[in-house]
């Protein structure tokens, strides 16, 4: 029933690559408002090929309706966002320093300093997310608002859906009035590599695996011009409940615990991986309530033969695991085209079992798998994540309403140092998609911290800064005029105000 | 007369890098405004120390007292500069997005986003700049500022002087009550790599050779935990000269190009290293003019033996190959402690003499040396700029007042893709140290093109971001408390704000 994956030619990946590199700087130089509504469109003509669009996707990764309908609204409203981001123009970061003739180190010229697109973006899909970490996702949105030009690596979990959002895409772009070559599809997996090799590439993005991710970003650095590179690659989001959190919601914990991890069969790179109780008696209830959430939870197909394989393999070898104790055994079972269909498995384990470096335990299990630890101290708890988890993109919290202890103020100092986000109750899956969202983390999390994957933050991946020294009026770039037409935010340092850099005070 | 290199041992290394790791959360935590003070401190202190510090410059660079006074100044300033950087709180990126329940994507969580210092810096000083982009340097006092704990890996050429100015650091922290090891200097090449290397190390900066450079910036991304690796590289620093400009102030320029290149013997990777000009008798005019100047320039010291040797060879090579004729011949000699000394040496090529690739033209010549280049059509200048030449720091067009042009426009376009900073008249050298500064540029100008090494946005090396998620007041930062104690600039989402994501429009 499978078809062969589609491969992008030699010749077709030289055309896109070529066409890439031309369609770049006319749409670096294609004003923002005009590209805000080129992107408009975009997410207009996505809204309407919803029905084209859902069913294939439901086809080809299993995901239900219901979520794949959410998660085309939400791309379509972060493409909306973006062209927001863009028209506002603050992410240009303007910086005006007027001429000073009395400057404390001498006399300064007029510089002025904005941030312009790096090229040519690539980016590889993932398979999780068929629509908004695929090919017209949050990256994609975020380079084409920037002005790269952009060639999209599909996944090969959803072949046929790449090709139908890139038919959608391609046309509204075009019908925008934005160049040719400005955005391109393509397959494979050497293709990919081949597009990230390439040097008339500027920058790469990337959701999936560490290990693949690890790969990719080690030839992003290894090409003879090396390249910015942001994967973000894994996490296994642990969870801390303070015994006096168990006490006040200990019924809400379980059943939001239970949801979270069951939510898309726990493909989710935010899936709490390891919720921690105190070994009291209640977290005995909560655990009883777990398995009976968990055995409730409808069986649900794994996005594809690999990812199924995958999960039956970890879930068996933390089964086999010593200390290890089954909560919810939840189900498995293969079907003819080699997919699997799983219910929720939870396990749990005295903190004692755990130990760093232990991948068994304490690696993801990309499926829905979570691990309950059982801990005996609440002042255990930084000391344990400091010494158990890598870099991850999430940590949180549950504590009881105005609850403070030195232990808890530890947790969250250590929290903050080891992820991208810090939540105080609630569950780390459903990233809201604003300005203010962190989506990364410390490695593996993701390969460069510097940003985040998520939020209208993420536009600075494809930006770079560029300053103009004594020029004249009409030779600056619109955002750098004093006539400021676009009526971007201009932030000026005033002649004069260094007056205080070379005073001892 | 020359002593060994002194190196750091094993054992010591070990010590600053522990030292490292435990100071790093704890200046991190320390408010801005304290840091600050540090950071005036240490601006006070190394200006008290001007008398001591600046002899022991000049003997180990050869480079003169008045450079390094200024120099020094500059060191000072820019320290200050940071200090007020972050006492605004600006650089922080602060963005809180109110929760909204009726938020388009369905409920939205009270989420606040901030950058925090990513750990342990190290910084690889240069031999061309002993204060400014050394010890106490530019990245220096950046990581400081942002939080992060710093070490620093002092240059083989100035060994006395570093550990000198590293004292006047040191002391004047631990008086301002900064913790132990915040900072400390490192000595030796192998000593360098060990704490690049180092997983308790978090970013690395440098500036110096491509050869370097990149080594450096591969053993950063190989790291089984890979970081970010911010070199500043090298550049030719291209100028284009147009005719009427050459007309209209051609004395003016041949000054200030003898002038640029001379000064400092040439050693700045901002040096005008190729000069383009037009084939007409005023471009004889200005040769003469140059190489009068050039002649009239005082013997200099290079830097030290190595970097003199470098220069010889380099020198030969391009004295000998096809096309190139003397404009300004220069002197050459070596001391008996190995330093070469040398007065400008400028050649001319017509421009049909230059191909790509061609490095014996075309790279970098560190020292008193610089290429005219003499072109027949303006409008060949953006394509040889775009066909010859890589990334690069700058590039500098001069033209007349209000001369406009097609192929002008396409030069200073393309100068705006293949550099990081465009100047229009005045001279590349002296690098103004502001907000709107970019000092960077495409590879291999930088091995990281997303931040700059003068200039205030330097900060943003040394921050990752971090979110909090429905935290309680008193969990979050100062710096995202709804109080703002610190009164920094907050962005604000309010709720509602997205209405419009959702529509179509």
């Amino acid at each position: 029933m499978s078809t062969p994956t589609p491969h992008t030619s030699d010749a077709e990946l030289e055309q896109i690559l070529a066409a890439s590199a031309l369609a770049a700087p006319v749409w670096a130089a294609t004003p923002p408002a005009e590209r805000a509504s080129a992107l408009i469109a975009v997410a207009d003509a996505l809204d309407q090929a919803a029905g084209e669009l859902i069913p294939i996707g439901m086809r080809e990764t299993g995901l239900a309706q219901a979520r794949l309908t959410g998660e085309l609204k939400r791309t379509t409203v972060q493409i909306r966002l973006f062209a927001d981001v863009i028209r506002d123009g603050a992410y240009l970061d303007v910086r005006l320093d007027e001429a000073d003739p009395d400057f404390v180190l001498g006399p300064r010229p007029d510089v002025r300093r904005m941030l312009v697109p790096v090229g040519v973006a690539v980016n590889f899909s993932a398979s999780n997310f068929p629509f908004a970490f695929s090919v017209a996702g949050g990256d994609s949105a975020a380079a084409l608002a920037a002005g790269c030009a952009l060639i999209v690596k599909g996944h090969s979990g959803h072949p046929e859906l790449s090709v139908a959002t890139a038919r959608v895409v391609e046309d509204a772009l075009r019908a925008a009035g934005a160049p040719d070559g400005v955005f391109a599809l393509v397959l494979g997996q050497q293709a990919g590599v081949t597009v990230l090799e390439d040097d008339r590439v500027d920058v790469g993005t990337f959701t999936g695996s560490i290990r693949v991710g690890r790969l990719l970003a080690d030839k992003a650095a290894a090409r003879p011009r090396p390249i910015q590179f942001y994967g973000e690659l894994g996490s296994v989001n642990p969870v801390f409940v303070t015994a006096a959190a168990l006490a006040e919601r200990g019924e809400e914990i379980a059943a939001g615990y239970a949801a979270s991890v069951a939510g898309s069969a726990g493909q989710l790179c935010t899936k709490p991986g390891f919720l921690w109780v105190p070994t009291t008696d209640a977290a005995g209830e909560l655990e009883l309530r777990v398995s009976q959430a968990a055995e409730q939870a409808a069986e649900h197909r794994l996005l594809n033969p690999s990812i199924g394989r995958a999960y039956l393999q970890r879930r068996a070898d933390v089964l086999a695991a010593d200390g290890v104790r089954v909560v919810a055994e939840g189900t498995v079972r293969s079907d003819d085209d080699g997919n699997v269909w799983a219910t929720p498995t939870i396990v749990a384990v005295p903190a004692s079992k755990l130990s760093a470096g232990d991948e068994t335990l304490l690696d993801e299990v990309f499926g829905p798998f979570s691990v309950i630890v059982e801990y005996d101290d609440e002042a255990s708890l930084a000391p344990s994540l400091d010494e158990l988890y890598v870099g991850n993109l999430t940590g949180t919290v549950h504590a009881a309403a105005g609850e403070q202890s030195p232990a808890l103020s530890s947790l969250v100092a250590g929290l903050a140092r080891k992820t991208g986000r810090v939540l105080f109750g609630g569950w780390p899956t459903g990233v809201a998609v604003t300005p203010a969202m962190q989506h990364g983390g410390p490695y593996p999390a993701t390969s460069n911290d510097t940003s985040t994957s998520v939020g209208t933050a993420s536009i600075s991946r494809f930006l770079r800064g560029v300053a103009y020294q004594g020029a004249p009026q009409e030779a600056l770039p619109e955002p750098l005029q004093d006539a400021n037409p676009w009526g971007v935010p201009q932030q000026r340092a005033a002649a004069g105000q260094s007056a205080s850099w070379g005073s001892q005070r």
